[in-house]
Order: structure tokens, then sequence, then C-alpha cells
């Protein structure tokens, strides 16, 4: 039994801890996958156009096609000559007089370069069965209605890079360009690890002074929104028994996350435990409230391990800080500088502080705030009055925090402050 | 064959067509899921708090539990009479002028009342090995680092109303009340259609005239994102081929996708079979662009069919104005009013224009644009420069739509407009 009295603090920075927690980034393998199952994913090859976008002069309007010549020299009417539907192959004018009846998305045939669209046409049919179309509405210009190829894009340009995240619209892209099998970043593994013998399976009713495990499955949520695979276990306050079951964790997940067992309690034997399983560390408390006691490191080839307060409020807003970046930058083909320097990354947008905060010690704070965007189009974050850190229904009205730095102790109305999102 | 010429226009707003389109939502079923499965879906009962928050006095800090009267009076070293550990039952202090060393986390005894943090301890052992505690930091107040009982919630509070995402806060706080199956609904079916002549799978190498299936890939991407089932199909241009494959979509999804085939063009027959099949129309052409062509309607008893134009802006633009928020408030225990009130619910949120824009026909105008925060915390949104509605690269680089009101025609920078967002 180790009895800890008050230590020399030695405690980094969040800025540190925050470009520390980056430096263990090793971009995670590749796999390929056919287009429907990719989505989500960041894609690990650039998409280049196959062809130009579009690939011909498409017909963007139903109506007929004609050469906009005819309409500068007086012609108003036309015979219709042949039809085009989309997908046939086109057929050249034969007649530079005539037009084409044609449909959105045909390919425009050659000797016509303009599209007059139904609503701007009237039509006759003569005794011999001949339609003829009376242009109503003339066009503004030469090539109008027609959606010109290579207008968007031409063959070989970069549409998608490496590193982009497959949305709807990458998807579309990519089925374009023919991208049946695409290859993609594979999922992160997270083991979710819960720890403390007052917890109970969320199955049982706790005793008077018991608790149900509520972290590892807030972690797992949390995790899996990041698009990684997540596991949870638990494990009692006993050495013995992490010695025996944070190894297997240890090399079969990227990232270990650990709630609970880090603080100078007599039962926080968590980083000592660690570090006897060969667990590097690479630092272990941080200047910022609530998460002081953060612990983290890394096993020499196998998973880093984010040891994290137990408090609740702790546990969350300091997964949403560290691991949450690094489970996103981890799927990037390039591993970062520091993390969560974009809100695609998981980082902070600028949000405006609604009230007067104050706040003391020498620490970065992290600040629950409810946030909305104001009718003028500002995020705006106001403080949500929280119980302290095991304040958990706390989380549930506030959609974010804000980072205060410890430099300063006031925090006017109106200030502009980085906010970070869990919602 | 049927020929159609410029019909008269009694096309309705998109005011009115959102309120349509919502008037047809019943709330989808429920399903009883356990905890982990359930993250993400929508809570279909309340969840109640079934102890009090936290449910014990419980310890905030590591350190030692004394009575905050014994420090008052000027004692400054307690004898350290007993040793609490989270998860044990609390032992009352039998003598009323020692302490009792206790560790984050545990059920405070009876008798003690305020905690000491290490850090503000030193301690020392007698010859009897007997340990005792000085406090050099006196507490600012009775009660410190003791997180009070029910401080946070009371037994039997409404924790999270039916209705509410179960993200990850709320995931933890249904494990703390020990809800391991909750209600929610069940996923939104979707049934996204292709048609066109022109379109060849994506494994397939298209001739000149023809471009690759795109468009149901991006809308089952989409219909995914808001948590529904995606079923993808095609049918060639032929109304045979839809009435044969059309009624088993709509009696077995909620709502049925199509994308093209309900413009003026000779090829576009949709809405007509849709009515021949007992789809009732709802309405046909909106005042807006792009997506004028958008055929809405329900069958009786089966699904709702979002009938959108081909165009692949046109498509995706009115899926994320229309279906997204219509598969979100079907997910809701009550029907709604209309559509996207909330950004939660698929809305938009205010945005600042950073250009001129001018947009002439009286027409709701849905305008690309870039989103950034800006350092300010405002929203700013600057519109994408687009080949129109066919200009599927254009999605690549924007991140959502501005709505421009119909009354209005330009649009000075600085301008705060609804942004609907799909990235």
């Amino acid at each position: 039994m180790r009895f800890v009295t008050a230590p020399p603090l030695l405690m980094i920075s969040v800025e540190e801890a925050t470009r520390l927690v980056a430096a263990t980034i090793r971009p995670l393998s590749v796999e390929y996958l056919s287009l429907p199952l990719a989505a989500g994913r960041i894609l690990r090859e650039d998409l280049q156009a196959d062809r130009d976008f579009p690939p011909f002069n498409r017909v963007a309007m139903d109506g007929i096609a004609l050469r906009f010549g005819a309409l500068e020299s007086g012609q108003t009417e036309f015979r219709i000559e042949s039809t085009q539907f989309a997908g046939q192959p086109p057929t050249p004018l034969q007649d530079l007089a005539a037009a084409v009846e044609i449909m959105t998305g045909a390919a425009l045939p050659e000797g016509v370069d303009t599209v007059i669209r139904y609503e701007d046409l009237t039509f006759r049919t003569d005794d011999a069965g001949q339609r003829y179309a009376t242009v109503q509405v003339l066009p503004p210009r030469r090539g109008h209605n027609v959606h010109t190829r290579a207008a968007d894009r031409r063959q070989g340009d970069l549409l998608v890079p490496a590193g982009t995240r497959l949305e709807p619209a990458e998807v579309a892209v990519a089925a374009t360009i023919g991208a049946a099998t695409v290859a993609v970043t594979r999922r992160p593994r997270v083991a979710v690890v819960s720890t403390g013998d007052e917890l109970v399976p969320i199955t049982e009713k706790p005793a008077a002074h018991q608790i149900r495990r509520s972290n590892a499955l807030m972690l797992q949520a949390a995790a899996w929104q990041t698009g990684a695979e997540a596991d949870t276990f638990h494990f009692d306050d006993d050495p013995e028994a992490l010695r025996q079951g944070l190894p297997a964790l240890l090399s079969g997940y990227d990232a270990v996350v650990l709630s609970g067992g880090v603080s100078k309690g007599k039962a926080d034997f968590l980083p000592e435990t660690l570090r006897e399983l060969g667990v590097e560390q690479i630092f272990h408390e941080v200047q910022q409230r609530p998460g002081k006691p953060f612990w983290f490191g890394q096993q020499p080839g196998g998973a880093v391990v984010f040891a994290l307060p137990g408090n609740p409020v702790s546990t969350f807003v300091n997964f949403y800080r560290y691991a949450r970046p690094w489970l996103l930058a981890a799927q990037q083909p390039e591993a970062p500088e520091t993390l969560g320097t974009t809100a695609a990354s998981g980082g902070p947008v600028a949000a405006v502080l609604t009230e007067y905060v104050q706040f003391r010690p020498r620490l970065t704070h992290f600040l629950l705030v409810r946030l909305e965007h104001g009718p003028d189009g500002r995020l705006r974050a106001t403080p949500e009055r929280a119980g302290g850190s095991g304040d958990m229904a706390s989380l549930l009205t506030s959609a974010g925090f804000l980072e205060l730095p410890p430099e300063q102790e006031q925090f006017p109305a109106g200030s502009v402050l980085p906010a970070w999102r869990f919602r």
C-alpha cells in the first residue's frame, strides 16, 4: 500500500499535452471497400476525373435543340427532324434549319448548340403528321440550357483528395467516376475500460454506497461517433486484475481509454500498473480543470493509453478534448502536427460568451456551455450551471465546453473563445 | 406517348410544400433495444432519476474527511480512525475529533461533513503506528469537496424526455439509472430509386453519351446519416418497369425517394405512373430553384414518395430541404407542425452572406455556399461558383445552401439568411 502526500507539481500545459498526444499518431492502415460501405470513411487515395465533367454537351432542359445562328437570322419556326432521349446515342442534325426534340440528360447532337425549353415553345402538326415548334421566348445566348462538356472539371482533374471524409457528395462523385471500390482508413479499434469498486453493472441494483457503470458506455458511444469500433471492459480496483487483463487490450487495440484510478488516492495504482506492464508514460497531470490527473502513455508497438479521471464530466470533457481528435487524426493519411486544428478534426469553433465568467486558478478551464446559433449568425455560448465534475446531468443540457486560457481570470460577456462541441 | 406543352403553372411556395410534407408524418413505431445498441436513436420514453443525483454524499477528492466544526474550534491535527475506499459501505466516525482517510467516489460516513485533499495535508505516524494528518490549508466552507446527495437531481426528476437523441451523455445517464433496455424509434426504411436510360451501373464503362448512376448512392448515404436503413433500386425510363417494380417499394418502405423522371420531358411519365399505382399526388412543382419539378405524394397506408428532379445538385438540395427533415421528424414521438424548425431536426441556422448576390426570378433560391465559423463566432456563407444544377462537383466544395426568399432580388453582403447544412 502506497501513501501519497502532496508531491511537487510538474504539470504540463494543455497545449503541450495536446502536442504530445498528437505526436503518438501513426496513420491507421488502409482497407478496400465497395463504395456504399465506404460511406463515412476517410479516403486514402486521390479521386480523379476519368472523363470531363460533364462528359458530353449535356442537355439541361426538356425542349428542342437548334442552331442559335438560325434564330439570329430571324427564323422562329423549326421542323422537328428527330427526337432524342437521354441515354440514346446522338444523331447529327441533317437539315440545319430544323431542330431536334430533346430531353434533359441527353448528349447534344452535332449541328445544334442551343436548347429552348418546352415552356418557351408552341407546337403544331401539319397534315402529313410533321411537327413544328415555334420559339416564343428567344434564348439570351448561344449554348443556353446546354451544360457544356468539361465546363465543371476536366479529365484528370483531382476531384477528391486523400484524407477527405466520404460524405454523400463524395460518394456521388466516386460513383460517377466508377470508383466502385475505394481505399479508405480502417476503423480505429478502441478498448474502453472502467475501474472502480463502487461500480456495479447497469443491470444490477446498486447498494446505497454504489453506483452503476456509466462512463464505459458513454465513452463507447463517443468513440463510435468518430467511426471507431469500441468494446467495453471493467476491472475492479485491484492491481492484479489489471495486470492480468490489460496486456491483451494493449496489444489488440489502437487506443485504450480508461476512466478512474489516476488520482492521488490509495486505490489509484493505475499509473504504476501501466508502467509495470511496459506502457511508456508520456505525461501525468495537466494544468487543466476538470481533468488534472489525466495520464497519457503508449505501449511500444501497441496502443496509446488515455487514462482519464473518473468523474463523469472530467472523463467526458477530456475524451472530447484529447481522445476524439486523436481518433479522427489517426484516420488521416498523414500524422498531424497537433490536434483539433479544424472542426472537422474534432477541434473547436469560435463562440461568443453570453455572461461574465471568472476563473481564478492558473489552469486551463473547460467550461460546460449551452450553444445556440443566434439570429445574427453568431454561435452563442452560455455557461451551464454545473455542480462540478461529478454532475453528470449537466452534460445533458450542455452542448460543449469553452476552453478558457490559464493566464486570464476574467472573461467578460462578449468574449470570443474556442468552443469544443460534443453535440 | 404524351406530348406536353407549357401547362399553366400552379406551383406552390416552399413554405406550403414544407407544411404539406410535414403533414404526412405519422411517428414511426417503437422498438426496445439494449442500451449500447440504442446509441444514436431517438428515445421514446421519459428517463427519470431512480435515485438522487448523486445518490449519497459523494467524496469528490482523495484525502481525509472530518467535522468542519473541529476546524472552527481550532483543531488542525486529526488522528486517522479508519480508511474508506470507494465502493465500501461507510463506517460512521466514532471519535468526533478524529478523521477518516477517504477516496474519491466513496460515500461520506456519518459524523463527518468536509473533505481535505491530500495536497492540503501533511502526515505523520507515531511509534505505535497510528497515523495523523495535519491540515495545512483550511477549507473555505463546511461541505468542501463533498458532492452533496441530491445536489444535481432528485429521485423522480425527469432527466431525459422522450424525443431526445441518445448521444453519449444520454447513454451515460440511462446507464446510471439502470435503463439497460430502452424504448426508441425503429429505423426509418428508405427505398432510393434512380431512373434514366442514360445511367449505367458504377461498375460499367459508360458509352460517350452515358453516365454512371450516382444519385442513388448519394441519396443512400444521405439517408443513412438520418439513422435510416436505405436500399437502392434502378428502373429504366419505361412505365411498365415502374408499374412492375414500384408497388413492392410503396408497401415495404416508409419513404421512396426517386431521382429523375419528373420534368416535362417525353420520358417523364413518373407522376402519371405513380398516380396509376394509387399514390396520391400532394403537390407537383414548387416555386424554387433548383428543384421546381419536385413531385410529392403518399400511398394510402404506405410510403411517402419524394420524386426529386434528376440533376445531381437539385436532387441533393431537395433531399436535404425536404426528405432529411421528414426522416428526422418521423422518428420523433409526435408529428410536427412543419419541418426543420431546429438544427437538430435538420433545419437551418443563421449565416452571414459574405458577398452581394442577385437573384431575379420570383422563386425561392437554394444557393450553394461554403460555410466557415469566423474568428468572431459568426457562421459565414460564401457562394459557391457552381455551373448549375448539373454541376455535381460543386457539392464537393460547398457545405450547405442558403435559402433566399422569393420576394427579394438583391442580397447585400452581410445579410443574415437561413443556411441548411449538409456537412
